[in-house]
């Protein structure tokens, strides 16, 4: 009986995650792309049919966050799973990296790229990087087999009075020109990067990645340069939605989507890969006809007013996330690196602090998300906590501008169920729920360790 | 050989219409429902999956219009097939008819209902109907074999300092209850409505409806109360939805459709059954949480922006109607007037003015909307005219309160396709599209020929 008793004891160690087979990862990622602009999410005149048909075919949020309400804390939250604060990518005087730069994602971080590269992942960096352009920052320094894209944003080295016709009429009368790099791994192949086929490049790169990759599993991050200004679509796209060109631009992204979809079917990867389709953060509203729309949602990007933060969110995995499901849950981007190492049977980092929580039980049909709180940043400061369904801002402030913040003593509140466009301040009527998040908010900031910060250090003038 | 050319010329007299089966008509009136109110329309916290799904089984409309911006008017459209100017169904001073209203929906009138009467189907009104309450203007009076529900709106007979707790906050103070008669036939048989179960006492009429009617082609006509302030929902359903009671009474109306369609198809009547699910203008915003979302469209119920009128409308005919269409055509109610009776192989009436289009082409799967433009009218003046993607504005008034209106000299002009939510007035930049909008308007004008008013026509005061 004891030799029984043993092996018993043996397959009770045995964690049910080594037995399933490593799933494939593709993170899909628009950049200020709103929460109401794709046909899915209730926009009349954006076409979406491969977004719309992703998200029948799959798990559709409708309270998925990116973590941060601009770019390059974002994108750094996403790959670390940590808030950007911890890791010094956020700033309350310049928001995010710029060609003069000097810091970047530190190497102490762990990416996702990393994580799974050490389960036996081969991964790729396909799209806008902006953790940091100088060599020691670049995709391969973070755990990317490889790297194809812009190092930084779209509408950064501009030059005045020269370049193409055409140039947005929201830029500077004197702006007409993007001076912009394309790199292949730590090289410059291309400047300026023509913008018109960056979608189209993305996209061509990605299957190829995807097609050589059918033998073992990959992590592909394809983080798209568009719909953030200035807006350039391939000569198939360009002027064919009627909503313009931010139509055209989006629409593109659409068919990319479709042609990922379409590879991984292909090659008989549709059934072991998670997609998740996504955004940094909400719609540029400054650019009005060339940023996009939050929907009922209210402000957009560079606020944290739920417009600013809140994304279309769907996840795609035919035979394990169920088919047509719209959910409530709440999940957020920093949950894909711990969902993502989890699935892969890696190790989440338990060094430091890490604020994803894995989505499995909800994206396998099987549970709820075990995230319920959402903290909102902007820069350094905590702007807001949501705990369930209410939302408590301690501080607002215009998303651009030269508006101050506003410190509010007893916060604004919120309830977002009842009140999705945040209309309504019901602080007064419940003093017992400020009461908690205040106490969720006091803990949390308790917790808080800021890293070194990088977007304030700067190329010196000797260097330039 | 002069009798086979007899013949050939005797078979070419037969219109192809004969040859089909006569469908069957299903239409589903939410009332103040918005634009952007249910999943597939982007809300994020109400659950609409009954919908969600009829949309993704059928053809989910992006410019779907109701026929007015207010509930009697754009009644009286839906049934006659006209803008409510031509019938005197419209007011510029009580805007809808009232308990003390002596109007209604003249004789004359031509109604769906009668139509297709005509040509052997049965009929039934289930719902509020607000087109005349006295007797010579109910429902059986206009081509229905059979009534159920109230005559009017369900805030109206109000009753000061009476009746139950729980009352909306957002009426007046004194006001807690509704006096309305709940009717069958043109018998009143509660008094108040105990409008609680209405929407689940409709749903079940209305699949009995379906079930007794099986073996010849019926028009169900089921105008729901809801989600008209007061709000009601039966103990199912309150207190349920994330959104509150608002969404408590759309997830009902949900689970309405989800009855309609399941026993449409137990009765396997899915393949030859028209179903369209739409509202009778956009949300009541004034009610705050009590009132929907038009989501990214401008303003709501009463007003000629496009969140007056723009509305969700889902057409759904396994088989016919292609499945999992999202179109950009235009269409509006008055279209389902001309599309069935032409379905039916009746007569459009010719003797008369008829503002609607036959949708089928765009139905079937087969052609475009043969709409291209559409009149905004508040009471009886053109407020604006959409044609394609432009819309002008000739007047402008806040949807409800004592603003007067302002006439445009120029109208304003806004590009719906690039600036659905009309945020950006472009009309300087495109005297050309002003100038062919001015002449539509002016031909339009010219063809209006104003019925008899309804709304103004009051009780004698010795008869109340």
């Amino acid at each position: 009986m004891r030799w029984l008793l043993g092996v018993a004891c043996l397959l009770l160690l045995v964690p049910a995650s080594v037995a399933t087979e490593q799933p494939n990862f593709v993170i899909l990622f628009a950049d200020d792309l709103g929460y109401g602009d794709l046909g899915c999410y209730g926009h009349p005149t954006i076409r979406t049919p491969n977004l719309d048909k992703m998200a029948a075919e799959g798990m559709k949020f409708t309270n998925f966050y990116s973590a941060a309400e601009v770019c390059t804390p974002s994108r750094a939250a996403l790959l670390t799973g940590r808030l950007p604060p911890r890791s010094g990518m956020c700033s309350n005087t310049r928001r995010v990296l710029f060609p003069d730069s000097a810091g970047g994602l530190p190497a102490d971080e762990v990416t996702l790229a990393e994580a799974l590269k050490a389960k036996g992942y081969t991964t790729a960096c396909i799209g806008k990087w902006h953790l940091g352009h100088l060599p020691e920052y670049l995709p391969m320094k973070h755990g990317f087999d490889s790297f194809f894209g812009l190092p930084y944003v779209n509408d950064m080295d501009r030059v005045p009075d020269k370049g193409p016709k055409g140039r947005p009429a929201f830029f500077e009368p004197k702006v007409e020109y993007w001076n912009v790099p394309l790199m292949r791994g730590d090289k410059i192949i291309e400047r300026p990067a023509d913008q018109h086929t960056l979608t189209k490049r993305y996209t061509e790169d990605a299957v190829k990645f995807i097609r050589a990759n059918k033998e073992k599993p990959f992590f592909l991050y394809l983080p798209h340069t568009m719909p953030h200004v200035p807006l350039f679509a391939s000569k198939e796209f360009a002027g064919k939605s009627p909503r313009g060109l931010y139509g055209d631009v989006v629409e593109e992204i659409d068919w990319s989507v479709g042609e990922v979809l379409k590879a991984l079917r292909e090659e008989k990867l549709d059934r072991k890969t998670l997609v998740f389709f996504t955004s940094d953060n909400g719609p540029w509203l400054q650019f009005n006809e060339h940023g996009g729309s939050a929907g009922l949602l209210r402000d957009g990007k560079g606020s944290t007013w739920e417009g600013g933060m809140r994304e279309p969110g769907i996840a795609w995995w035919p035979g394990t996330v169920p088919a047509g499901v719209t959910t409530q849950e709440m999940g957020c981007t920093m949950d894909l690196f711990v969902t993502a190492i989890k699935l892969a049977g890696g190790e989440v980092p338990n060094d430091r602090p890490i604020d994803g929580f894995d989505l499995t039980p909800l994206l396998t049909g099987k549970g709820k998300s075990p995230r319920d709180t959402m903290f909102y940043y902007r820069g350094t400061k905590l702007f807001a906590v949501r705990h369930g369904p209410w939302k408590a801002h301690f501080i607002t402030q215009a998303a651009y501008g030269k508006d101050a913040p506003v410190e509010h003593d007893s916060p604004q509140l919120y309830h977002l169920g009842r009140d999705p466009g945040e209309r309504t301040d019901v602080a007064k009527d419940n003093p017992e729920v400020i009461k908690q998040i205040k106490e969720i908010a006091a803990k949390h900031r308790d917790s808080m360790k800021l890293g070194e910060p990088q977007l304030e250090k700067l190329i010196p003038a000797e260097k330039k």
